[in-house]
């Protein structure tokens, strides 16, 4: 099958071995997966991704020497079950899944495996029962942003918000802006978010923040007080590049619960006393529950989130290594799609 | 009055004002202040403590250019009280206080306030309303431990234990001590906590570690899971050195929440993603709230907290300088009492 491979840090078409599904899987055809910022990092950075991944006891890991199929957030379509599997969704219907493939061998994670192809080539083999059946009204562009969406949704959910919190967003990337998504699906209010592109700013006035400010211009903490004033806050870190973390931590307001849901791949440094004198918190996150995601198919199927102005461009597989630079401009872009059925 | 007094970074014994209670406020003899590892951050750091305060917009700050008499960790007998002020413990009585001062002009930090003396001298004053009397089976040197094991009781209530958390300590200092004793009060078991120096290990065990490890032979998070296996865990990060809450990222179990209790003065640096891939969490501590501070009282006197092992050496003022050079070594002191009375 045709695919896009990472192979000595680049990005390559070419053609891979199609995979087989094994009992208790499905094997599916990608309509539409999104280009992620960890799939940028993982091209710059794959050595040290692996590196720390090792240190950090995760439970899997690739090998950036070899072949890698990235692409982890999808929405596919049924073609066939492995032997001896039952059908959790019908052939020749739309799904979409946790990233993830749980065999006898190991726990495989679609689109950082040697082993298992992701949503950047033209099959996929995914756990029968991780399926979710993405429902009719849903549009499969919009389903496939599933998967960044709940990224969102779980950075809220572990920011443990109080009744009483306000937000303070820094950074309006796609995890930033899905950030907003979920703390408007919550109800906080106001939601305040920064980003130095005005682009961003748009799309975060979108996806329901109440007041977007430009950091350039005005401290994002000082646009916190005006519109919430001394309420406690919950903090939103979605930038995931060295310095940031310590701007969050001097700005932060006394007890807030910072969430670190930037992807820093670097090392960083901090100034401990600006959270020992605050009692900050911060709480870092990855993923998302299976319940989580499942409810953010839901919020996007009934229409409480709405995904369209997120989707900013559709490349075929031809397309990809351009669209990586292409998202490196935050004016132009914010989410696109590889659809690699397509050349 | 007599008192040792922070003058241009070095200690001096000098004769200062005598100070003199508001209304609402008494005037107490200072039997024994505890030397605490902040005031020998403050003599090494007090221009860096002063900026970070005012960049952290902390509610008070001093001017290291101008005499400072620290000690914020003392007991003290109740001398007398300002005009139209009742009496909240009679005088002759022993009384702790917690060291803040409420006053219309501001609020003073008692040992870090150009404006009021701290227990490094011979008189205090303290808001009546503040004074906790010593209970008279609890000893004049162990009620002044009251503030220094509160810091170890708020740590712990941070944590936000749940029961099937077990405990790992980083460094057996006088915040570790409390942490641990803490911990024992609360019931969690098992705590495992490490340190170089062979007095601080044995101090961990009377303070009720279950198992202590010397780092220098063994990780931490090893003898953790030898010891409790899975369990989730509560990490204490209690040594305030750069690079150490980076050992303890690496180390922290997945999930693990992480209560930095230690005080970096300095910068440092850490790799967010082992705080990402394993979901930490690290929340910064400070002081304690004025219940926790009654309870850690009513603990050391009805015995539940025995802090006689922690009381390594008394000194006069004529002995301060040398008691902040001694307690440079672990293997010599962990804590060292002021008796301002006394040359």
């Amino acid at each position: 099958m045709r695919a896009v491979v990472m192979r000595n840090k680049e990005l390559v078409v070419d053609t891979v071995p199609e995979p087989e599904p094994g009992p208790g899987e499905a094997i599916v055809k990608t309509l539409a997966c999104g280009i992620c910022g960890s799939d940028l990092h993982a091209l710059k950075f794959a050595d040290k991704m692996v590196d720390i991944a090792r240190e950090s006891e995760a439970p899997f890991a690739m090998d950036p020497a070899r072949d890698i199929v990235m692409g982890h957030e999808f929405c596919v379509e049924v073609l066939d079950y492995g032997p001896g599997t039952d059908a959790t969704v019908a052939p020749g219907h739309r799904a979409v899944s946790m990233p993830l493939l749980f065999r006898p061998t190991g726990i495989f994670g679609v689109g950082y495996s040697n082993d298992v192809p992701g949503g950047y080539g033209e099959l996929m083999v995914l756990n029968a029962s991780m399926l979710l059946a993405v429902p009719n009204g849903l549009g499969t562009e919009h389903a496939a942003m599933t998967e960044p969406m709940a990224v969102g949704l779980h950075a809220v959910e572990k920011a443990r918000l109080d009744p009483s919190d306000a937000a303070l967003v820094y950074g309006c990337g796609p995890v930033g802006l899905a950030v907003i998504a979920a703390l408007r699906l919550k109800g906080v209010e106001p939601i305040v978010a920064g980003d130095f592109s005005l682009m961003r700013r748009a799309l975060a006035t979108k996806m329901g923040a109440h007041l977007v400010v430009d950091p350039s211009e005005r401290r994002l903490i000082d646009a916190y007080r005006e519109a919430a004033d001394l309420r406690p806050a919950a903090v939103f870190e979605c930038v995931g590049v060295p310095g940031v973390l310590q701007t969050v931590m001097r700005e932060a307001p006394r007890g807030a619960k910072v969430v670190v849901a930037g992807v820093c791949m670097e090392d960083d440094h901090i100034r401990p006393m600006y959270g020992i004198n605050k009692e900050l918190s911060l709480q870092f996150v990855l993923g998302y529950t299976p319940m989580e995601f499942a409810d953010t198919l839901g919020a996007l199927a009934d229409g409480r989130i709405d995904v369209a102005p997120l989707v900013t461009g559709k490349v075929g597989v031809g397309g990809v290594a351009q669209a990586f630079t292409d998202l490196g401009n935050p004016e132009q872009h914010a989410k696109i799609l590889v659809e690699p059925w397509r050349a």
